[in-house]
């Protein structure tokens, strides 16, 4: 089975780039690419070559001094920052003389870890592709200085999307503001963080210990894909994630299913009988008050994610999909709500390797995604006194012997780390207006949402600096993040280059 | 996770090994063992130390020829009886002159596939051990000539219990029979099969094919443990065995459940659905029909399963049971229904493997139990009908993206090979109460059920060759067979020894 994310490449382009150029930096901008395209993609290549997994922390540590040094030849006053076991933060701080503001930027330079054999080529060893490959890309050599490269040619390596692709984008809009002799208005920060894929243990305590430094009116999170139409997105949250871990126990050690079977009671029946008893049939939640907390969409967002373009039954098709769950709502609407998913699922074998036996544990991960409103622990507390009112005597550690007597039912429940919850910023703050304005005068008609799907982690942010933040992706939505053959689209680079030229003039 | 078949060693010996010794033949038999301990546990040993699995066609001759060799070494007429793409039978005879009947003996010299990493010791290399090794058994040397074996070591190998251990007590008792100058009163037969572990493919082609070379009034089923109590038993039927394996299909791959998650389905959960509906609270099957055919027990059955032993609360304990399915039923008599059960689940991953995902397929693996009077195909039928009542498409090939996008739920039903049903030989029959005196002459009081749980291929030796078949174990129900540490309780090999020359004389 192949890992982790994927993103349907949806066959049909619904949206053209636009020409929009209304920005000067933007077009300064893409003039600077049309003249430097391989010496961008060059020296993105050469930041993709260096392995970026979180625990990685040699080449972790190169990949954050890299990044420094080509902030300081830009002329960002930049430095690592970090705390004992942490990844370092690259922070570089660009101060304007009398503006009135501060705008951050936000990319993350680690990347998930991956199993190389599941890769084409390897995972850092970027190469560039005609096309992507589930259409037979190939891989093809760049081309010469000075000819254009084939804007739906990708780049393949871990972290071309998720999350290098934003700061060259950041790198090469400086050059192009440098060189057309443009000014920024607003005082410019960066923050590159390092363990974002490990799910940012260190970030808060670092911007905690570092608040005058990273203060800003808000802070642009460069990460995520763009919308499936390939229109620009931005969203204005992100929904926030827990995970239980839950073991089911049966017999002490598997059974021959013939000589006990009808008496030992089978764990995995269990464990599908709790599971089933969390949803009905259209998706919906039903354990007690796992809704109460939502805090409802105010007008300006459900403009929004009724104005966002109908995406759902291209995507169906693509993801070989009968149906959808959620009693007709769209995924963007579905999006904005909490989500109670089954990650994987496993009891002793399947297929070739199955026996006849009584499985001794079922074990399922479940994750829930959490929209504003709905507290993290609070919430897990809810899932699990819905457990306990299915009969299972819940644990939270491996039972003994003793406590699997004692009770007909046992679970062993494995909370995961909480984090702070989800987090919205309201799409009518001037700040947010502005945002959008700027966006759309480069990218043209944006898909502005209250949240996105996923979690990044805005609270984290948002709470130690007392800022707000607004999700700006570059990506393809069909870049593979998380899972093997990760790419980036050239021509998404190329909007990236211009649209963050715009935002670091704004 | 630890491999497959595992009986929970009872502490406590409910019964003693008995003194009855009316049967001269088993007196003779006691005699010539304690003569002989070690010639015959090297003579064992010798046989297991051929490895033996089902595939593996050049030691499977080497163990056919071997134990043809020993048969024809105590004047047995043997040979190996094939046909293409089988592996051979081993077939011997002692025709007794104006014997009124032909009693067969069937064991199987092939043994479960296995994984050497899981074994203390190396499978195929037989080691004595003073004890079982959950009490922390050591492998120890063979006491010299004359001295006696501890009757509590065990000794482990492929096979040791399962089957070969009833082969050795044949040819050991024919060895004291010989020597005691006693004579067979009944036509014997012996019947060695190479591929029971395998499903017996062959089993019934080869007995029509030579019907009268195997015709017999009963054959004694040599295979299985004893009760659990480990007092003798003798199980006059066995269940039948169906295995279906279900797989449940979601988006065509992974998602990532912040981007996707409310809006595609799950198939863990739609999974977990299913097999929810398939049995209530107390593990009774809920599918229509599913019962239907059952055949009830006899009188003289009923009274045999209210005779048993009971060993459900000792049992419960050593397995670390807080209840038991069934509605208070016990094992002896939840075993003479039918059973549904859940070999294995398994969708994406779990633990420190697990990814934030949609799963794109779920699988579950379940076996059914047939008791008498269930056909296999049409209780097959009856469980994929109540799946098409749970909403779903059913294919029996993976299905296309069409039908996929077709239907809200699609499931891949792959029906295993299906067998010829469960039999049971009447309690009352004269041959079968013949039978009973005889083993409780030499064993004592006898744990007589109408079947056990697991199954035999009792209807392809009954079918081809009209005849009838009781199950006579010897191997102690702590076995391991079928799992890694297989082992025989050298008691029990005595035991069997006795009863086998008893048997062999009636």
């Amino acid at each position: 089975m192949k890992r982790a994310f994927f993103a349907a490449a949806l066959t049909t382009c619904l949206a053209a780039t636009p020409a929009a150029q209304s920005s000067p930096a933007a077009q300064a901008a893409r003039q600077w690419r049309q003249q430097h395209e391989r010496a961008i993609v060059e020296e993105f290549m050469a930041l993709l070559a260096i392995p970026n997994i979180s625990r990685d922390t040699v080449n972790i540590q190169r990949n954050a001094e890299s990044i420094r040094d080509a902030l300081i030849k830009r002329g960002v006053a930049a430095r690592l920052i970090s705390r004992p076991g942490a990844n370092p933060l690259v922070f570089g701080e660009i101060r304007t003389p009398g503006a009135p503001r501060t705008i951050g930027f936000y990319a993350h330079y680690d990347g998930q870890p991956l199993d190389p054999k599941e890769w084409a080529t390897p995972p850092f060893t970027p190469t560039l592709r005609n096309k992507v490959i589930s259409a037979g890309g190939e891989a093809i050599p760049l081309p010469a200085a000075g000819t254009a490269f084939d804007p739906e040619s990708r780049i393949y390596a871990r972290g071309a999307a998720d999350d290098k692709a934003p700061i060259i984008a950041h790198l090469t809009a400086l050059d192009a503001i440098r060189a057309a002799g443009l000014a920024h208005k607003s005082n410019i920060k960066f923050m590159y963080e390092g363990e974002e894929e490990a799910g940012s243990p260190n970030l808060m305590p670092i911007l905690q210990e570092n608040r005058a430094l990273f203060a800003a009116d808000v802070w642009l999170m460069c990460d995520a894909p763009v919308h499936q139409s390939r229109r620009q997105a931005l969203y204005f949250g992100s929904r926030d994630g827990i995970r239980l871990d839950l073991t089911v126990y049966g017999p002490r050690n598997e059974l021959h299913s013939g000589h006990y079977g009808n008496w030992a009671p089978n764990p995995a029946l269990q464990l599908a009988r709790l599971l089933a008893s969390m949803k009905n049939d259209s998706g919906r939640v039903t354990i007690d008050g796992f809704y109460d907390d939502v805090v409802p969409l105010n007008a300006a967002e459900l403009k929004a994610v009724a104005e966002a373009p109908d995406i759902d039954s291209e995507l169906r098709r693509e993801l070989w999909l009968g149906s959808t769950d959620g009693d007709g709502l769209s995924l963007t609407e579905l999006i904005t709500l909490p989500s109670l998913n089954i990650r994987g699922m496993a009891s002793s074998r399947v297929g070739a390797e199955a026996s006849n036996v009584i499985p001794a544990t079922a074990t399922a991960s479940i994750d829930i995604r959490l929209v504003k409103g709905m507290d993290p622990l609070r919430t897990g507390d809810r899932v699990i006194a819905h457990i306990r009112k299915q009969g299972f005597f819940a644990v939270d550690t491996p039972p003994t012997p003793e406590i699997r007597l004692a009770h007909p039912r046992v679970i062993w429940i494995d909370r995961g780390r909480v984090g702070l919850g989800a987090v919205r910023t309201p799409m009518d703050l001037p700040i947010a207006q502005d945002v959008i304005r700027v966006v759309e005068q480069v990218r043209g008609p944006t898909v502005t949402l209250p949240n996105m799907g996923g979690n990044l982690p805005l609270a984290d942010v948002e709470r130690p600096l007392d800022t707000r933040t607004i999700i700006v992706p570059i990506g393809n939505h069909d870049n593979n993040q998380h899972s093997f053959d990760e790419n980036l689209r050239l021509q998404n680079l190329w909007d990236g280059i211009e649209l963050m030229a715009a935002l670091l003039t704004m």
